[in-house]
């Protein structure tokens, strides 16, 4: 199957999931499951899930068996923008080319939207991990290795590093610890509960991690490159808005073409850790090319 | 044993756990793991933990399995209070004595802080049923009770009808609704959990499902009593504050003698409701007789 046609048959199972996930029961916290759909069901790039049941193809054909653990990983994704925007945080009135959560319904709402699609993802997963066909252990490994990786040693570390940090940066390995965190850690626990429900060994692990860390890197440089380049309608926020707020990124240690040049030989390195997978690798490859040249 | 005794070797063995949960790594994320550690290690009742030990000890006899299950749900509800605290929610500068978590850490922490507990929770859980003894099936079925009642369908839909639906609550039905969701969930899920790990049947379930919910409502009438009558030195919180900030309370629909005995019939139904468990459950009689006869 051609990547585009592989790519969006994933996208498509994964919405239809999704679009369950969260029912709109008429109850008195009705807005809770509203505002919850509101972040979750607006048409994001789904990479997570999607890294997660590539990743599991490479040992198994059954991805839809796994699906719900891949909406789990989206709804953590979510809940993080929906916090980051926060104004305590970003104070972003705007993702996604509309209002942020917290400006169509309430901050206080938003505060609770973000601890329900949390609270949600996990009790998805462990729903999944009774009633889905995969081993209930490889399940709860897979889940914990999600958890980790969201918590204050993974994600949440690395929005506190680029709030309170953020002006001691001083060089490009600290900022490569921030984005490790910020970033890297959702993208590689992605990968890495798709390695885990698809029973890999551990050779296989460790080369995928390679592939995570490579594209978790360069999907983040190139973030910053688009920052600069892209167009406000294509990127759905404003443009220059690293620059508008004296952000320290990875062009304030480069310049635009060597860091496109890094992008590069990030993507070059994920690929080359997956020779191992020989052929069934292919659509793994061509998303680490995409991740890396995307207008938004 | 008596039961004084045996609630204070309960919370000593929580305690003792709590504390090894969070380390605080010299990370450049370090003030998440001190703000997490700060409202979790401030001596609370620990009610939710002992609850759910003294459920399981209906069944068995080695709580100090369970620990770590009991220990999420203290982080559940740690991190709620966290989050009810702050600006956009009651905005409450005190909290058991001493400065709210985003008073003393600031807003973006604070919330970050209660994200972490709250993820925190799940991943101690996930670890729990990868390492203790308890079988793995029972393990994910009580950390899915648990997610379940502490997500959009309970604690955090209670959260979103006390802050927008409160001056629409007519009557004490109205009131219970929302007192169920918000308090009354996870205390419920304490129970069900510890029935679950223990290995409770259908019948046992139900019957423990009663006591809880009884408990539970007796447990939050309680509070709406001593928000009148306690003092500021006990309460370690403003008294008065429901009146003052014209809270629908139960006292709006009741006196507070006949709130009186409404909690002890509630207390009375709870207890009938664990006859068949003969002497075994002498400690948690005892403790729905505790829950409604505080002074803080």
């Amino acid at each position: 199957m051609e990547f585009k046609n592989w790519m969006d048959e994933k996208v498509l199972k994964i919405e239809e999931c999704l679009r369950t996930i969260i029912k709109e029961e008429k109850n008195p916290q009705k807005v809770i499951y509203e505002s919850m759909n509101y972040s979750l069901l607006c048409g994001g790039k789904r990479l997570r899930p999607v890294l997660m049941l590539g990743t599991y193809e490479l040992f198994k054909d059954n991805a839809e068996e796994i699906i719900p653990f891949a909406c789990a990983m989206e709804m953590i994704h979510t809940y993080s923008l929906i916090h980051d925007d926060l104004p305590a945080m970003d104070n972003d009135d705007y993702r996604r080319g509309r209002l942020s959560n917290h400006k169509k319904f309430g901050e206080a709402t938003g505060i609770l939207a973000g601890d329900g699609l949390l609270n949600r993802a996990f009790e998805t997963g462990l729903e999944a991990a009774l009633k889905s066909k995969v081993e209930i252990t490889s399940a709860v490994k897979a889940l914990y290795e999600i958890a980790k990786s969201s918590g204050a040693d993974g994600m949440i570390g690395g929005q506190i590093v680029d709030i309170y940090g953020h002006d001691k940066i001083s060089s490009v390995e600290e900022l490569k610890y921030m984005y490790s965190l910020k970033t890297g850690a959702i993208i590689k626990s992605s990968v890495k509960a798709g390695a885990i429900l698809g029973g890999a060994d551990e050779n296989q692990l460790r080369a995928l991690e390679t592939y995570a860390d490579n594209i978790g890197i360069a999907f983040q440089i190139e973030d910053d490159i688009l920052d600069v380049t892209s167009t406000q309608e294509k990127l759905g926020k404003k443009i220059g808005s690293d620059i508008a707020n004296d952000k320290v990124t990875y062009l304030s240690f480069s310049t635009i073409e060597k860091s496109r040049k890094d992008v590069e030989q990030f993507t070059d390195e994920a690929i080359k850790s997956l020779e191992m997978f020989g052929d069934r690798a292919k659509h793994l490859i061509e998303l680490a090319k995409y991740l890396t040249n995307r207008d938004h």
